[in-house]
């Protein structure tokens, strides 16, 4: 359970147990990622990237390979990352957290959408289970949305989460390369805006 | 027009001015609202505001007074504060701000709205048209999600943006009514709310 004095105020076990989830994922916007905002001010946080990759989903949705049901790329998109209340923003080029992400991500799962109601704890679930599983088409297009903004970020800002971590361009691409699956044309836009980033000295070979 | 160096890297028009506003909305992540996140840290922005309120429509829908298409509730709410990275976030409990918004947000739909491709451009304003007229059941039930959650972001930092800014119960009871038009039962909890913040001193009467 979790504690907020104004779940006190709801009779309901329903509406409480919805409210108590609503509150607590919150904290979702004091998780920071490693990439930068496109005006490099500051650390991006999971929360605002999750917004900002559903509006990719309605606005690059045509790229898809095959034609995907955009709303639910938007609600994948949109609890993608939530287990990371608990389980933190995982550096997805840090290979020794990589091999324990799996396990605390789980547990956080569990944790978090377990405080929603039975019925839409399984249906939240059932929409990260799906993301992280990527093998519909619809999960496939989301895991490119996860992975063009990025590397658009990474460009704006010269690279800059990337040369603070060593990042070199094989791993780049390596860790970037499910996005064809869900867009051959955004994956030759994220190898176009890579090569450019290693002639600009962004990104080292 | 906005210039980013990655825009160099894309041959056609359509998928150059899509990118386009996709790097430029980021700065929604930097526009400030009065409310602060639920453990009184900092000011929330805009984008992770958006994202919050996306998934309380998810988790909430099944309070809307009359059946709504949720899907279409999350691509109202995901763009409705698009605007704000030009017109700023208005207060809304400044009176004299409110006189200027609608023109400082309608010049600002049509200049970022219009850096999209334009069957896109009038997709995207017909949402943010439809979500500030407040007319259809989705619209309403959309204005009640933006609603509930800052007030109960008030009552966990124990009324702080309204004790910043001497806004008394009146106030806040007139600006979220439109809350009971999408859902009954939040507006319920709305009251309920408030009126334990003037029991606990967190709200003037």
């Amino acid at each position: 359970m979790v504690d907020y004095p104004v779940l006190t105020l709801i009779p309901e076990d329903r509406l409480r147990a919805q409210i108590s989830f609503l509150l607590e994922i919150d904290k979702l916007k004091s998780v920071l990622r490693r990439t930068r905002l496109v005006n490099g001010a500051r650390f991006e946080n999971s929360a605002e990237h999750s917004w900002h990759i559903s509006v990719l989903a309605i606005v690059l949705s045509e790229y898809s390979n095959v034609p995907v049901d955009v709303s639910h790329v938007i609600k994948m998109l949109l609890v993608h990352d939530i287990v990371e209340v608990d389980a933190g923003d995982t550096f997805c080029y840090d290979a020794s957290a990589e091999l324990t992400k799996a396990a605390r991500e789980q547990a956080a799962a569990d944790r978090l959408f377990g405080l929603l109601p039975a019925d839409q704890a399984v249906e939240l679930r059932a929409l990260w289970d799906e993301f992280e599983a990527r093998r519909t088409p619809e999960a496939k297009f989301a895991a490119t949305m996860d992975r063009v903004m990025p590397i658009l970020h990474n460009h704006a800002t010269e690279g800059q989460s990337w040369r603070e971590h060593g990042v070199t361009v094989d791993q780049v691409l390596t860790r970037n390369v499910p996005a064809e699956e869900g867009s051959e044309r955004l994956w030759g836009l994220v190898k176009a805006v890579v090569a450019d980033a290693v002639d600009r000295g962004y990104l080292s070979r």
